[in-house]
């Protein structure tokens, strides 16, 4: 699990990896080299300047450019950063090419600057020699200028808090939820669709071919930080497995720590070694450190985003029973099939809980066992009280409520003026009105009516704190792996 | 996996399973009993004569209500089928309460009706002993007439060559798909969303309960269909488990059968019972019919789907070896998992691939081993070279294009006008210029404009021929299943 290459030994002169990163997350004053007028391009540091200048919570910030000059705005674009006057620079970001790296670090030591972020790529992670030399002689001079480095290969730091960032659509509400990962594309795919479910995030960093600072430095910071409750990982290779492990579990006895772990194939460790040059280690290696360290091991992008709301918006669920509400019978089935698949449990509702059910369900198309198969509407009178009568099943942990937009008899509904709206404020009532706790599975249909409602759900609900989903089967998978976690680490459930 | 029912043996003057189904699927006449104009509702029989009369290709049909009367387009509303002035009705659709059926089918007797359609539920499916003794009479009625029953429970017939329906939204464009299904939500569910993907279908068919009619008799239907290339099916239970089994594997050594099977696990078996009143059985038995019959097992309703899209839109594919291009390391890793998980290979690219593609792609920020994960914008001109040198590896049986709106580096770009256009006119030079087939994934964002740009894409590629998948993983099964078919049934490559 660890890499064939040496483990990185900062000089006595360099900030600790917990100061780095507190720096890296909340710097005072920041460089971007590589800001570029030319066409926009995704490697353009204008990208980064561009951002830190929009959060406003950087105090300074300069703009780096080879051939001087300045922007539009006025804002001077120096050619060195011995040209600015500033002899305090906490952060450093890089978007310049390869072979002009080791110039700008030279630069970056004559101004004491602490972190060193490499957003350039093309190291060692390329498989050429010169370009493992390269990366090899850029680790030795950071380690004897005592300066951190983030990457290279990587786009780094996006933290509503400290204003640094590398997400434009990104929205700038700061949250409770950290995430780590190797892959910078990924890390923007997670962050983007937690938005669309109401996540917010404290500090995400991606660290691609994790030189100097690596997962467990991260780790070691995310456990102890006040303002993250919640920890996202996208991993592939694990830099030093001896720290990693102890700090996995450090971190997992006391937030919920999710974890995807890329590489777990002979294919997925050929792609990992062309993508950030780590080894990914065999999966029964990862099984063990899954197992010693009590993190959540999730299989997609989006679980770890299913785990999350299940952490912040379920803490409170007894256990695995749950009661699955729904329509369409079929739907009924497979659910049924998911939630037992996932580990969970279906009991049987009482014998008391359908004879109050039969009040507002006819037995014609309905199905009053568990799953309840309900042809109920969410406007009809019945809805309301038939859902309480089953959230009241002592039997029952938790109500899995389908609001399938797929299986609306027909599509059009779905567009009416209103709709929407009135469907959210039910499912509000709803979740007020129960005594177990409910979730919401929205399957996202394909018309554009359905789609649009499902966002909203989706969105409405994440906003009013409750857990939406995609399916059953995401739903369940997730809030068995909390439950696990939650076992594991001896927690209750929280006070609702 | 045989019901304690016994089997319905209908009587000698009845029609054959084969006929009943050619009639229920191209009525020549069609009596709908339950037409009412209250406010609208999902089981109101206005919705299948709305629908016969507005595909306009049964000759003759006839709207039934107790109360007499006429619609406002003043077709006359008869109180009974024998004021119907028809002497030759194929189908009756029954859309009445449960205790009202009997009577109904008395009079289709006289009339010498062939197919009598039961939407009405409320059968033995509740689980109560005069709904199930109703049913039994039901059946012991329409045995003793000669007239076969499809359902009770269920939506019935969707068939856009015959002009009988129960979906309002559907594309009225006929097929060469059929399914069979158990549940009518998941037929339509299956239906709408395989339009979205460019699949269009000859004959659906749901079949509730199964009393008289069931997946045997539509299996050996399809079987012998001209009009129908390939068969989709959800089950529950298997009624006549004797004669499924054969003809089942006759079905599948003739055409892809794919099969989402529901009632999996104990709590889903339970919910069968709810549903259709089937016996769902073990999970080991339906592993042994898959075996025995060589039909594809299916995990999810859109794997469904996927099998189809595959089997119509890959046939051309040599074997298992996929090279995937796509924009992301991370997403590059965790595609390769995704790859070999299923099954297939991911071989190294050749020396002489990489080498051609190194002139189209530098080193940095991309890796030119197999995924091919690069930065290459969809409008930049190595694009298409690229993908060809790709696509003309000789150790390459078919080119997995990752189109992850998900990971544009600014989701704005999505919505740029003429983007969509733009990308589908050089996905589809793409498919042109490739020497092995193309398959597109598309993983559906969030944001409005990517949600709105992958749609666009499934649909404009689905009417051109290319297949496309919502996820890696998802290509990858349904490849491996329709690979695994092909081999069991001793079946070579289309032409391309």
């Amino acid at each position: 699990m660890v890499d064939a290459g040496p483990a990185f030994h900062p000089s006595p002169t360099a900030l600790s990896g917990r100061d780095a990163l507190a720096t890296a997350f909340r710097p005072r004053s920041v460089a971007v080299a590589g800001v570029s007028v030319r066409p926009k391009s995704s490697f353009n540091g204008m990208r980064w300047f561009k951002l830190v200048r929009g959060y406003g919570i950087v105090e300074r910030f300069y703009a780096l450019n080879p051939r001087g000059g300045a922007l539009r705005s006025g804002t001077p674009l120096y050619p060195s950063l011995r040209d600015v006057p500033d002899d305090q620079i906490d952060l450093v970001i890089s978007v310049i090419p390869a072979h002009a790296v080791l110039d700008l670090l030279d630069q970056a030591a004559e101004k004491g600057v602490k972190v060193f972020h490499l957003v350039t790529a093309g190291f060692g992670e390329t498989g050429l020699t010169e370009r493992a030399d390269l990366e090899a002689e850029l680790q030795r001079r950071a380690r004897a200028y005592g300066i951190r480095l983030l990457g290279p290969n990587c786009m780094g730091i996006h933290s509503p808090i400290g204003g640094v960032s590398w997400l434009e659509d990104a929205d700038r509400t700061p949250g409770r939820i950290a995430m780590l990962s190797q892959s910078g594309a990924n890390a923007s795919e997670v962050v983007m669709r937690a938005e669309s479910r109401g996540l917010r995030f404290s500090h995400v960093a991606s660290y691609g071919n994790a030189l100097d600072l690596n997962e467990a430095d991260l780790i070691d910071y995310f456990a102890d930080d006040p303002g993250t409750d919640i920890v996202l990982a996208y991993l592939e290779g694990i830099k030093e497995g001896r720290r990693f492990a102890p700090l996995a579990r450090r971190l997992a006895a006391r937030k919920p720590f999710a974890v995807l772990k890329g590489g777990g194939t002979e294919p997925g460790t050929r792609a990992v070694m062309g993508h950030t040059g780590s080894l990914a280690g065999a999966a029964d290696v990862w099984a063990g450190v899954v197992r010693q360290t009590r993190l959540i091991d999730v299989a997609t992008p989006d679980a770890l985003l299913d785990l999350a709301v299940t952490a912040q918006r379920l803490a409170g669920v007894r256990g695995p029973r749950v009661a699955l509400v729904g329509r369409g019978g079929g739907n009924a089935v497979l659910a049924a099939d998911a939630v037992a698949r996932a580990g969970l449990e279906l009991p049987p509702l009482s014998d008391a809980t359908r004879a109050r059910l039969a009040e507002y369900l006819p037995p014609a198309g309905n199905s009053l066992r568990n799953p309840v198969d309900s042809d109920i509407a969410w406007d009809a009178d019945g809805f309301l009280p038939a859902l309480g009568i089953v959230g009241r099943d002592p039997g029952v942990d938790v109500v899995v409520l389908q609001a399938n937009v797929d299986n609306l008899p027909t599509g059009g509904v779905a567009t009416d003026a209103g709709f929407a709206e009135g469907l959210r404020d039910r499912l509000l009532e709803a979740r007020d009105a129960l005594s177990a706790p409910l979730a919401v599975v929205v399957r996202a249909p394909r018309t554009p009516g359905g789609v649009d409602l499902a966002r909203r759900i989706h969105a409405d609900m994440g906003r009013a704190g409750v857990a939406t989903y995609d399916s059953v089967s995401a739903a369940a998978v997730a809030l068995r792996g909390y439950l696990d976690w939650r076992a594991a680490t001896g927690r209750s459930p929280a006070a609702r």
